[in-house]
């Protein structure tokens, strides 16, 4: 698979996924792995999914405007960066967002390595 | 130097050197150096480099709102995610941007290898 379309497909399956269930979102990374979620920082599976699980919105549907990706390395990594709109709970207003994944390549499938998250405030 | 101090010095390096004169920006840029500005693609330090002194603006201000890095391998590499605003000319409202920059060490300095720039618009 050529990188746009595994960037394509990481992006919409993992934001299906947090947006219907996102307790889920763990297998896609390792204890290696580093989230930035605004200011916070941590890494490993463990302690991602549950900074993830924490966050204060029940409903949240994460809506893609564009979506870019380059090769990161020659042995197969992908870095995609992501912005668009999030819809959360029931507020009318969707809130700008830019998100970074590197991915890395791991037997048929890929996990996330970095993933640095923010939301877009106006200055 | 800790990948935070060196995204931050990096980050202001360049755009302070975009600003004043983005002729120069080559050398942070190798033969397999990507950059993505906006749709289009290139390869390379002197494409980058033609793409980045052809875009249509003579005046132009990067001013960062948020910058967040993490180490993106065992091998030194940095990634760097930056939000901010662009001033472009004479034009009364910035542009929000967001940029990602994957950077490689190589002697005492790094180089560009991935470079992917996207203005925010609203939905």
């Amino acid at each position: 698979m050529d990188f746009n379309s595994l960037a394509q497909q990481f992006t919409e399956f993992y934001y299906n996924q947090f947006d219907s269930d996102r307790t889920q979102l763990g297998n896609l990374y390792r204890d290696e792995s580093m989230l930035t979620f605004e200011t916070s920082q941590m890494q490993g599976a463990k302690s991602i999914v549950e900074k993830l699980v924490s966050l204060p919105f029940q409903k949240v549907t994460h809506r893609i405007t564009t979506l870019d990706a380059q090769p990161a390395s020659q042995s197969g990594d992908v870095l995609v960066m992501i912005t668009g709109d999030l819809l959360i709970d029931d507020e009318a207003n969707p809130q700008r967002f830019s998100q970074v994944f590197h991915l890395i390549p791991e037997g048929n499938s890929y996990y996330v390595f970095n993933d640095i998250f923010r939301l877009n405030y106006s200055a």
